[in-house]
């Protein structure tokens, strides 16, 4: 969805934020994306996106903006995390779901573990760790969207088991725009995932991804549903 | 927005998430509303709410999940501030801004300082605050989603001055249902705010509101741009 803007005629500037809600399964296969501009001045547009698939019974929304970011006074206080080095760090190799095949992760804290019994204590939700892609690319928005929704389910980590587990909604905010992004060769993003809450069927997971220099590149939310 | 949605004939269930993208000013007078129920399912619906004002230009955008949420296991990871109570903490005397006016505001830390010159070096820009209506009225989730709204520009915080200032896109994910919320007789909120990057002329914020009894009821993030 994020591809089909970025490719679109009218597009002008960068992604600044994505909302993507997951209306109903996506299967394999073909898709359509109704796309609209809904509003555009000279500085940002404001995109809408609607994802379908079978019977023209809507998948997938997502609401975007785009802006041209022009330059300004700068200050980051987020800290980059204390951390090992990628090379330092251990690939991850219990890949079994197909998405799981797709990256690279290393833990440097908050691996999952899954054990035969739920935790009867729940553990930390938190996690860090270097995500790259499994054939290494360079890093556009594209993967700072992917890598977004690539954490483990932050309830797998707090009960240290799987339970059936969905994304509802998510937003990201990109903080780089594509000169930032282009000027550095970066393969691979340090991202730390935490949760607040887990509640009558849904929990909320929070996120960052940084450059290997420190530079904060995107922030993540997202909701999600549960069943424990 | 959220109200058209609460007392929408087909709305079943009780607010998750909402999104909110600002396009245009929205002027005070008359607005249309066009209601959308994009997708449904027996727990969860997505909508889709576009705001006109004049010639049907759309000025505002939201997406919303509401859900039937459903016992399960609860676990709170984050935990509630450390806070003086509402009654000790002094209410913030300067409302110049109308919206402020209609809050009583009682920071516990970061009060907003704004000097004849900005700050050489960047202050703080977390918050900690009570929010409560100026004429207390109990807690809902359209109290929740305006004071996800009510915060101070995190850039004023840290350069201690007004500049050009506006919301691009927020995100609220509420973490009580209205019987949680009945539950409990909730007029006011502790709120913290706090800013993770001001880059390229847009900055984020992210918050969390809690009732006094250290309950989380909300989560919030938005993007939103500056000029200095």
């Amino acid at each position: 969805m994020l591809r089909a803007l970025i490719d679109h005629p009218q597009r002008s500037g960068d992604p600044l934020s994505l909302t993507v809600n997951f209306c109903a399964p996506i299967a394999q296969g073909d898709f359509d994306l109704d796309v609209r501009l809904v509003k555009a001045n000279r500085s940002m547009q404001h995109w809408f996106v609607e994802l379908m698939q079978g019977a023209a019974e809507v998948a997938t929304l997502a609401t975007a903006v785009f802006a041209e970011r022009r330059p300004s006074w700068s200050h980051q206080p987020a800290e980059f995390p204390q951390t090992t080095s990628f090379e330092q760090t251990l690939p991850y190799a219990k890949a079994a779901a197909p998405w799981v095949k797709q990256y690279d992760f290393r833990f440097v804290e908050g691996e999952p573990k899954f054990n035969a019994a739920p935790n009867t204590t729940p553990q930390t939700a938190f996690s860090k760790l270097w995500i790259g892609d499994r054939v290494p690319r360079k890093i556009d928005v594209l993967s700072l969207m992917s890598m977004s929704d690539a954490f483990f389910g932050r309830i797998f980590h707090a009960r240290g088991e799987l339970v059936p587990f969905g994304t509802v909604s998510m937003t990201t905010y990109f903080h780089a725009d594509a000169a930032d992004l282009a000027a550095e060769d970066i393969r691979r993003v340090l991202a730390v995932a935490d949760a607040n809450i887990f509640h009558k069927s849904y929990g909320d997971q929070t996120g960052k991804l940084w450059s290997p220099s420190g530079r904060l590149l995107a922030t993540t939310t997202q909701i999600a549903y549960f069943k424990a």
